[in-house]
């Protein structure tokens, strides 16, 4: 186990997250809100303890996917916690859970708010809330990736555990390349947004807000009903961008290098789009009477369809009031995901679909049995350990759901209240149904639950693995072992 | 495709039909209802079919999985819609697919039931009802091995298709000797239960009912209140009985041939009562407070984790008001079913055995990426197809799951309603929550559903994959295009 590297690495998680909490101290600055001193003073403390951490390079710079693991989630971790310092000392959000739910909710990209009236918060509170989003959205690894030099191609594994979707491609040679490309996509589309919903008259704070979120697919407004008073434009400009948010960025790099071919005839990107059309369709029909407008039916369906394919989990209709039909879909969706390489979360468009071609050659195999055949997708064959990896994958996947449902269950809230506050927190969605639908929040559930939320946010967002790696025995007796060695040798 | 094989089990099936059919009459005339008369003609049309059919022996005695399922799909189809005929006929359920849902409910061992009232019923209908169950649950085909000298070892085949669990195991070289030890074994144990209820003064004919319903892990009761009026004795007994036929009946093998220490080193057997005894021990506690007495609360909890873990399904209380962990609980224990090579349904104890044991490997696998180790059930090391298949197995549930539930939101029942519907009849339990809850029945579900129902029930009796290959492009085509090329070389 590489100690040095973890700890190197940690400190410069701690460096990069005192720089990004000056960002509201501009803001509390701006709007003259005392809070801005929490956030200097947890950046300063940060600060410190991050050169402290990262003053000794590594004499080692090889690492493997378990150190790459392990520094993801203890990152995850110490971004939640130290983010959260902010809101719980200004009393803001004043109990400690709660505050690092909210921010867990929003690095993660979830969404999912324990605050009654966001309004009631301060620009800086507001602010912060919903740039967590756009740090997490894209990884905060893959942005030290592309600003930190670390030589040796160990840092693959960082980005292998952090990334969302099966598999990771490269899509340069070179790691830190790919990493620059990624956030550059990002940041440019997330400036694009921002223009047109200035254009559209949103106020400059909101647009930032809603930009910001819209990149992540979080889905924490500023407003309390989330999207539903802002008009039919600035609606129509952030469903276009939240769909666009969850495309597979490689599909934006083949764009950019005009490999128009390529991007167009990626399957998992052309599934993402049927499954939303279908899906917009059917609601449209069903809430038509509801709504009595054609054109409103459309936009209520795309927003929500949207929000909660994409993970996003902004609102502009209360759903939780929609028919059955339209609500079952969206319950579908949480599921669905995203695409792979987008930053969306949920299962992932790509798994289903490997899900769905391994079902297809296990019926071939019983027509023709000696047969052998190997799954391909975009026209390439799929490695046994990606789809091996995607059959493990759902399994952890359903135990954690079905153990996070049943401790939650200890509070006696509704069947669906539950299913759907560990399908929105699992899944970074945001919203669930009932007692934590649109219009309500997960204040209500106590201690235990909003800490079995918390580990379900960051297990979601960082694909499981690298969550449950830190409840793995072998990797604390390899931890400590290792060192002991080390001390008898010295 | 061997259409003659086909041609000719297919021929047996509806032979058996015919016997099975007499016995109803048996009832009808002991009671002296008319009814008996439709269950004598449809017994004497399916004789008639069935002659005409298995007349010719096949040439060709082998062959493979493919008509092994199609031979399996086919069969549970013919015995739903003939065994419904006598309802329909009747008028006992004047619906024609009312009465193939009930029957198809039958055979799977589901005991969801559309009758409103089944005191009502005329006793040859309860006694046929109840019937169905027990010889689904051991599986027709089986008995036809069992019966029917076919020569060759294709008929491992439909063993295959037909039995429960993700590994078919022949207890002994013969698989005829296999189908036959363990039709003695459930025969025995369904007169041991008969014995014990009589003995507890149930009258006789409740006692036959409620024997050959257990037996199957069926659920069908005969009273509307399924089992909450009869005696707490009555009640342990079938509590007992019901865990009883959950287990893999290979344990029963090996007590019987003294391997004692195979018996009880089985670890899906372990875990299978591991669960049971946790959920029993939270529920009791969970519900003391509304029942108010220990003993009803452990006998209720008990009665009711052994149905429907069982997927058995009979109720001795209204578990629909208890509290939500306990719901939750339920609700769980739907999905993980009983044990393989049991009578009961579900996606089995095994199959979650074997996934909880791939994510262990996985995590494993990230710690020691190039270790190894494969994974191993009972001390041998499980093949990787088995794996592959149970992989496949819950990808292909969840896809059936997602497409039913959609279907039948179409109809605007709540949530839990059609969640708990789909899985009650995919898992073959019986009751679900809320409108279709232990009180409730099915009957309010419009055609559409009740189709998809139907599909479900076969598709999660047989294990899914016979169903969906019946609507496999690639069977009809090789089943067409054999018959054309034998026609030109005539």
């Amino acid at each position: 186990m590489n100690k040095g590297m973890i700890r190197f690495i940690l400190g410069w998680i701690f460096i990069i997250q005192s720089v990004l909490l000056l960002l509201p101290c501009i803001f509390a600055i701006i709007y003259a809100e005392q809070q801005g001193i929490y956030y200097a003073g947890t950046a300063l403390v940060s600060f410190v303890i991050g050169i402290l951490l990262s003053r000794k390079k590594p004499s080692d710079n090889v690492f493997y996917l378990k150190e790459g693991c392990i520094i993801t989630a203890l990152s995850w971790i110490i971004l939640s916690f130290f983010g959260a310092m902010p809101l719980w000392l200004s009393k803001e959000i004043p109990d400690f859970t709660d505050a690092v739910f909210e921010i867990a909710s929003g690095y993660t990209t979830t969404g999912s708010t324990i605050c009654p009236s966001v309004e009631a918060l301060s620009h800086a509170a507001n602010f912060w809330r919903c740039f967590t989003h756009w740090v997490g959205g894209m990884g905060v690894l893959v942005f030290l990736i592309a600003i930190v030099p670390m030589s040796g191609g160990s840092n693959i594994n960082l980005m292998r555990a952090e990334s969302p979707g099966p598999s990771v491609g490269k899509l340069v040679p070179k790691i830190r390349q790919t990493a620059r490309i990624l956030y550059t996509i990002y940041f440019g589309l997330t400036i694009a947004e921002f223009i047109f919903l200035v254009c559209g008259q949103m106020p400059v704070f909101d647009a930032i807000c809603s930009s910001v979120g819209t990149a992540g697919t979080g889905g924490f407004g500023i407003k309390n009903d989330s999207f539903a008073s802002y008009s039919d434009y600035c609606q129509i400009v952030v469903t276009v961008f939240m769909i666009l948010f969850g495309v597979n960025f490689n599909a934006y790099y083949f764009i950019i290098y005009k490999q128009f071919k390529k991007a167009f005839s990626m399957e998992e990107v052309k599934w993402y789009f049927i499954i939303i059309f279908t899906s917009i369709a059917i609601i449209t029909i069903n809430i038509l009477n509801q709504v009595g407008n054609l054109f409103v039916a459309i936009k209520d369906a795309s927003f929500q369809v949207g929000a909660i394919i994409t993970t996003t989990g902004f609102a502009s209709a209360d759903f939780d009031t929609w028919p059955i039909l339209s609500k079952t879909i969206l319950v579908m969706l949480m599921f669905v995901g995203a695409c792979a390489g987008s930053t969306g979360g949920g299962i992932k468009v790509s798994r289903f679909i490997i899900s769905i071609k391994s079902v297809k050659k296990e019926l071939q195999s019983y027509l023709h049995p000696k047969l052998i055949k190997k799954i391909k997708m975009d026209g390439h064959p799929i490695e046994h350990d990606i789809i091996r990896a995607t059959n493990v994958y759902f399994m952890t996947y359903i135990l954690i759901f079905i153990i996070s449902l049943l401790v939650i269950s200890l509070e006696g809230k509704s069947l669906v209240t539950n299913f759907t506050a560990i399908c929105a927190t699992l899944n970074n969605i945001g919203p669930g149904l009932e007692a934590v639908g649109p219009t309500q929040n997960f204040a209500d559930y106590g201690i235990l639950s909003k800490w079995i939320m918390i580990f379900d946010m960051l297990a979601g967002r960082l694909e499981l693995f690298p969550m449950l790696m830190l409840f793995h025995p072998g990797i604390w007796k390899d931890f400590f072992k290792k060192k002991a060695r080390r001390q008898i040798s010295q």
